[in-house]
């Protein structure tokens, strides 16, 4: 029961009553049970670990007021119903990355990742200051929803190839697994794009039906053994700088819950947008330093000049497609991204870049 | 009307003695107040802002059930006895930056940002995932204290100075307001480094008794005049990656509050570590542009190679020093720190520099 029913019910309960009615309802107000359905199988590193970390934050942080349970991809539906279980009404959040929902707006795109576009830093100071929650709220605002970010994996590795790139020419015709609009992007470079369920993905690399394909970054990609069928591994990825996950909630459920029970859902989601982030940079060069010194890995800091110019103006094209598309949200949001992006750069391309490259060329320590 | 101030009224109102009884234990424990003294100016931008609002995020999540009341600097106690406060019981809580307690442990240093040390987000993968905050624990347990990050300017602006500099021989003697372990950086690349407060740099550039200063970045930067006295502003550091805050809470009273309210604490913290950076991301390249645009500031991405070498060198003697020094606790976050920075340093070197370098190269839109 809610604070609202709670009192309503008091309320009817009328004056006589009311010895019994203020002590009772404040033990049963305490318990309300949300299902959680994500898009990640249950403990997948980083991701899927990621969601139910939040759920039982949020669940220790309301001291049980608001309990999340979780269900893993397929457990209540596939991972990619999980939206549309939201909506229903099966479920009252959802846990996964907003551009698995392009199909419901290509607008969505923008609060996971573009090509070329913000890393996880520039992407929360879109968010949270320069009107990226506002855009985000009204498209969601159409299906009865609202988004919170809830993590992000940091910019992802290039992917896993059978031998070195010297140049666009080595990519043209490669079949390649690579999803959303980095695959749109690779397929307008040349390459012949697929996408596969991480499951599929290292069998159709053994068997020769993939040339290459890239995945998230060395944390879980060690767990599903590319390395033992390719091994030249580009490091950084122009396609992913960023990969946030979201949490979605029924707006109309989440706004009758009482507000600090509001306020922790998302101190949870923004302590989880730092937490995964952080799981990330922590192991995934863990992971990395595995492949290179127990399975021989070759890793490629860049991908040559004429691919990522290629990447480059792929991305940039299809940007500006999405500018020009009919949706007038989509365009809307493609807007405020772009902007903020352009203003965003000037301190991480003009600062934090700046202190990199200094480190990396002056700075050795052992 | 509130939950609290319904079941008050209704008790008040109510039949028996019986439900006056249930209710008011419920209440009673319901109503913490704490101090939180501060090291910041209340609405200094970035950070006496973000204290406030951490305190305010905290009372709002509890429901009021642990109220935090903030004095910012001067207010209670100057700024540089906000950890003593807590120590000696005045305060309860306090929000600041690690760096300022060296005269308790070197090793606190580490926990605020060290030159050419660890980003925003390698230092919170070091304190969440690599053994930082058990040893930032074991050094604040002296104290009967424990520190949480929670927050973090990104990585700073280089400072102001009256013309380009050529190499390391245009700062020699130059008299320079830059504190802690960077001053001493810089001291030994040969500049006269002196500290002065905030609120005395810009007279003292305006008479001449400074040539150069650094404060924060752009943000702090342009309210604070510093454009009005000086032209050339270097918008990378190499002293201060990133500059995180704090907040210290007494130990033990912390431990006697409900594990929920604890929950609380921690989540917020860790959600300020994401806002404060968003907050410093969104709006110092705002800042910058204003002082381009309106104010004829000329910026430079990079020191001169010497210097940055000089300052490399100088880092390393330095960092070298701490991790001989006397202190077993300094000398073990020390260890612990260089080894998590070589591991971490291969993923933002090698996947983040990537993909930072290549979109400043290739991609462009407007």
């Amino acid at each position: 029961m809610d604070r609202r029913s709670f009192i309503k019910k008091a309320s009817l309960a009328g004056a006589g009553a009311a010895a019994a009615t203020v002590a009772a309802p404040a033990i049963a107000q305490r318990r309300t049970t949300w299902r959680m359905v994500t898009t990640w199988p249950r403990n997948f590193p980083g991701l899927g670990v990621g969601a139910q970390r939040l759920a039982d934050r949020i669940t220790a942080a309301t001291n049980g007021e608001l309990t999340i349970q979780v269900f893993s991809a397929g457990e209540m539906v596939p991972a990619l119903q999980s939206l549309d279980a939201v909506i229903d009404g099966s479920a009252e959040m959802s846990h996964g990355a907003a551009y698995y929902w392009q199909n419901k707006s290509v607008g969505l795109s923008f609060f996971t990742g573009v090509p070329f576009g913000m890393t996880s830093r520039e992407l929360a100071a879109w968010v949270r200051y320069m009107g990226g929650q506002e855009v985000w709220d009204e498209i969601y605002d159409q299906f009865g929803l609202q988004g919170f970010l809830s993590g992000d994996t940091g910019t992802q590795a290039g992917g896993w190839f059978q031998n070195e790139l010297k140049g666009v020419e080595d990519i043209q015709g490669m079949r390649f697994r690579t999803p959303g609009l980095g695959g749109q992007v690779w397929q307008r470079m040349g390459a012949s794009v697929t996408n596969l369920p991480a499951g599929e993905i290292f069998q159709a690399l053994q068997s020769g039906a993939l040339d290459a394909a890239e995945f998230v970054g060395p944390y879980n990609d060690l767990a599903l053994g590319f390395h033992q069928v390719r091994k030249h591994y580009y490091t950084s990825s122009f396609i992913e700088p960023g990969l946030a996950t979201e949490l979605v909630v029924d707006k109309a459920k989440f706004q009758a819950l009482p507000a600090h029970i509001q306020a922790i859902v998302r101190d949870v989601c923004q302590a989880e947008y730092d937490q995964v982030a952080s799981d990330f940079y922590a192991n995934d060069p863990r992971a990395l330093a595995t492949l290179i010194n127990n399975h021989g890995v070759i890793t490629h800091s860049h991908f040559p000049d004429s691919i990522l110019e290629a990447g480059a103006k792929a991305s940039m094209d299809l940007l500006s497609e999405i500018r020009q598309s009919g949706d007038a949200l989509t365009k809307k949001t493609a807007e405020s991204f772009v902007s903020a992006l352009n203003t965003l750069r000037t301190r991480t391309e003009g600062t934090d870049l700046g202190f990199l490259e200094a480190r990396e060329k002056f700075f050795k320590i052992s």
